[in-house]
């Protein structure tokens, strides 16, 4: 996958910009153009097989979710902490905006492809969905590449949400 | 203060991307050309009443610190979770990426001011420095405008880092 500062090139996500959608409607009237935070999806290998062994199938297929990409061996990836950088090997770099929220467009594509397994897929990919993410420096992910992780080394706000 | 994808227009940190700096020599060899996330340096005022306290100053001068926004009524701003959005009235939106590091140029600037003042700066602006930020909605900030907070709701990372 060729990284360019708008995304995965010639992707349906990929732009340094956006209209934003339904998810941002307390920040932005829909259609605002605003920065592409969502340039990528990141799954968790893990994750889709809790997500699978709750819906009662063998797999679940990460394109039925939309993924760009596939990562293992990273716990809990959809909680990793906003602006965590994802590092390929060649230098390619993505910052982790936050969890992906849910959507019902997957159990769509689910109920169409195994049939009754679909309508639970929101609750079983609750905290499973893995995190949108922006390309910080241009480079390739190739497949079975690694990817290192950077965390902000912060501790955790104490003001009052 | 009008701003672009690119930042504050016309400010010295403004840019789409950057070449990287010393602060991300785990991630990028320096001079590499980045995203820049560090657009704008978002200061509080309550923590710039502690830093001069802690310097013995009736005052620190923002501009001592390249601050772009100085902010009122957060607690704790410096520490505010990454992907915080902040947005003004007209829906300027800025994403913080995460707390602004220790640097040595505002200590030289002090020293400069309010010579015998300055050395202690880094120490005394340790966790008080504010975070830096960047453009994901244009619009304009004014001085005295009133800005909103939107918290990722997300729990704490699982994994070990």
């Amino acid at each position: 996958m060729r990284l360019g500062f708008g995304g995965y090139e010639g992707d349906c996500h990929a732009g340094l910009t956006r209209p934003s959608c339904s998810r941002v409607l307390s920040q932005h009237p829909r259609g605002t153009e605003i920065r592409n935070a969502r340039q990528l999806s990141v799954v968790s290998a893990e994750e889709l097989a809790e997500i699978a062994e709750a819906l009662g199938l063998e797999a679940v297929d990460p394109t039925w979710l939309g993924a760009s990409v596939v990562l293992s061996g990273i716990p809990d990836l959809t909680h990793l902490p906003p602006s965590s950088r994802l590092q390929a090997e060649d230098g390619a770099t993505l910052v982790v905006d936050m969890l992906n929220g849910p959507c019902q467009f997957p159990a769509m594509t689910i109920e169409e492809a195994r049939p009754g397994h679909g309508k639970r897929f929101k609750a079983a990919a609750e905290g499973r969905r893995g995190v949108v993410a922006w390309v910080e420096r241009e480079g390739v992910l190739k497949v079975g590449g690694q990817m290192r992780l950077h965390l902000p080394t912060q501790r955790a706000w104490r003001g009052t949400a």
